[in-house]
């Protein structure tokens, strides 16, 4: 586990007992991120206390880990004062967030407590379209220019005066502000004062446009490995950055949205319990009532075969075994596909190459199941016919489901559809429908019934 | 889509016509990121010329991106010189990865090439159990002195002459080796260069154990947002860094495992078409027979409601339909309880609140699908006992459902056991027996049948 370095009810205790040097000096050793925590279990009159307490920076970060109701309450307790000095510790992008969180009478102050640049940046950034670069970046970023001297571009750092992880990577521009290369701040560091900066710049740079999607940055940050990665507008000039802790905020959202997708949930960016009865019902129903009514064309297909099973009606008992089965099989491969499709591992040129790898786990796959199922009703009902029947429909569903699962995402992502909805649920109604149909077709020609 | 500031064919082009100065500037420009997308393409021959052509550090950047095969191959193209050369710009943990991955008497090649303290911290890294903490971590870090100034500071940081983001935090220790705090590379630099670190330490710093599971140490990045998180032992010595880039490999490959492992399948680390067919059938075959087994129960269940169907055979065309959305309810909440468990957004002791919120969200979906249901069924079959049999059935199957979804991945944390193995498969099997009994059940009292 975690080293955990606080208690919550020292916090308590302090804030009771009206301590509040001593507070000060332990809330200085309890870190951002983990504040939340402790305004769970406080009231809001604590809460601005605790919050006063804290040092202009560390309000800031600790502001931006807050849940947006309390932010709002916050503010509404701060003095404009207040308010502005949080909202100048804030980088831009988090202010950004927290405008697009709140009532409009609480944006108008915020927009009043910042200074007339960075209005205008900010209503920028809130045009960029949900979910893409332009609007998870902070235009808060080092810019170099190629002839100045490691001490110039040292001052320039100094005279920014940027948080962490906006100043590692220093990036080098042209007179007309593109990108020409990054300088690690590690390079500036080990190199003599009057080295110039063009000495230094890695040209190997890789950067993203505005309105990419957010996942692409995501990706890029998976596989390149960056602190930071750059943001481009349409001219190539550069005018954000993304940085990593909110690549990795994308990743893990990014992730938990294709799991609600892929189990037929309307994704939404509220938490679990963020989310009202209702709103969860809303986000569920719509896909249950979809493969609901799918779900009933496969039972009127069984009713076409009434008389099959009249004669036989142990027929039904094996039903829900190939439908199970089945939708096991082609979730196993939809999982599969979908995800190597999200991290990029399998491209869409690989279609056949997918594909023909599906259809050979299928058929071993098939031919185990049958075999173990054939020998169960061989023991169970003596009858070896049955166990023919059953073994050929099993390998059957087993090739269809694999095939189906491994084709429909990668159809739906040609078709720029979200391979996510190509999962488990809807793989399942459709299997059920060839299950039933191969099983009493076969169970007609091998039967006599 | 990313820039992209390279051809492959470019590359291939200058590798025939012998352009090795042209070529050499022209590979500059690549990300190391990017190299594996050139090798597919070209052969062995040619993939070390390209290889000699980059500078040391790079050489090393490109080779640690490489896959193992390929690793292998080229080790056994190098001269002991080239190797010594290579290895000694990797990373740690990246020649640690690299070791893991090779045949012995490769292994006893690398391991002659590295000297003998790197040798031994190897041989520890290589110990510690797998999935740790300690063994994703570097061993390359900067520690300071509380006495030390700034200046002191810079020359410790330019001697130990470390890369990227393994040098952005800098870790203060004390004589005992313990971790009395960081400092962040950027604040060493706007300070003045005698300024004494201990005036500039963050106390605020949370670290991970070597032995903690590596998902801890991911989940710990998401939620603080640091570029690199310190690894102490059990005497809390640093022994350790996890940077940023490690962890992002970490979350990509948790969350596709937990894909896979709510999906049915026995997890692998190898990627989809690294996977040989009979690997993959393995993979899924197991979880396959234990759910076949088990909906095997559900099928023998219906046959014990053989009159009942034989007297109204119509029912048999209820089944899919229920078993489908028995399956789909449960597999959306437990796809939200298992995530939320994941992201640390569910906690166990939210169990009470998770369930109640689960049962109303079921009564309003199950009454709505009745609904739905009902108004076919009248139109359908005109028969409002029917509608109200399979309407009850529903909202009995979607609360059942809805509850086991909510229930048996919060028992298997509980269990220690991993809360995705309750996911769509095993619920679906679980819920299929229950949906069967229960509509035969109302059935059999509404329908006296």
């Amino acid at each position: 586990m975690l080293e955990k370095n606080f208690e919550v009810e020292e916090v308590l205790e302090l804030i009771e007992q009206k301590k509040f040097n001593d507070l000060k000096k332990y809330l200085e050793r309890i870190n951002g991120a983990d504040f939340p925590t402790i305004f769970e279990e406080i009231n809001d009159e604590d809460a601005i206390i605790v919050f006063r307490l804290l040092d202009k920076e560390k309000g800031a970060e600790v502001f931006a880990e807050l849940d947006s109701d309390l932010q709002e309450r916050l503010i509404n307790s701060f003095t404009d004062v207040e308010l502005k000095s949080v909202v100048d510790e804030l980088f831009m992008d988090d202010t950004v967030d927290v405008i697009e969180e709140m009532p409009s009478n609480v944006v108008k102050r915020i927009l009043r407590a910042v200074s007339d640049n960075d209005r205008k940046i900010i209503n920028e950034m809130l045009n960029y379209p949900e979910d893409s670069a332009g609007s998870i970046m902070t235009t808060e970023f080092v810019d170099l220019k190629e002839d100045m001297t490691v001490a110039q571009a040292f001052e320039k750092i100094k005279k920014i005066g940027l948080k962490k992880e906006t100043v590692y990577n220093c990036y080098v521009l042209d007179k007309n502000r593109k990108l020409v290369g990054v300088i690690d701040l590690k390079d500036l560091l080990v190199s003599e004062r009057d080295e110039l900066v063009k000495n230094l710049i890695d040209t190997d740079i890789v950067a993203v446009k505005t309105i990419d999607d957010r996942e692409e940055v995501a990706k890029a940050f998976d596989k390149y490995g960056y602190v930071a990665m750059p943001v481009v507008d349409k001219e190539e000039r550069l005018v954000g950055i993304v940085t990593v802790d909110d690549a990795i905020d994308v990743i893990v959202e990014e992730a938990s949205e294709d799991f609600e997708k892929m189990a037929a949930i309307t994704p939404t960016e509220e938490g679990y319990f963020k989310t009202s009865v209702f709103q969860h019902a809303k986000n569920r129903i719509l896909w249950l009532l979809v493969l609901m009514l799918s779900s009933i064309v496969t039972g009127t297909i069984i009713t076409n075969y009434e008389e099959a099973f009249a004669a036989l009606p142990v027929l039904v008992a094996f039903i829900p075994m190939l439908m199970d089965t089945g939708g096991n099989c082609g979730s196993q491969s939809s999982t599969l596909i979908i995800r190597g499709l999200a991290t990029d591992e399998i491209k869409l040129k690989d279609f056949f190459k997918a594909l023909w790898k599906e259809i050979r786990v299928a058929l071993i796959v098939g031919v185990i199941l049958a075999i173990a199922n054939g020998i169960r009703i061989c023991i169970q009902y003596k009858n070896f016919k049955l166990a023919l029947v059953v073994g050929l429909t099993l390998i059957g569903v087993v090739t269809i489901s694999k095939v189906l699962g491994c084709m429909l995402p990668m159809l739906a992502k040609k078709l720029k559809l979200d391979p996510a909805i190509m999962a488990a649920p809807l793989i399942t109604t459709v299997v059920d429908t060839c299950s039933v149909l191969l099983f009493f077709n076969i169970a007609v020609a091998i039967l006599h019934i």
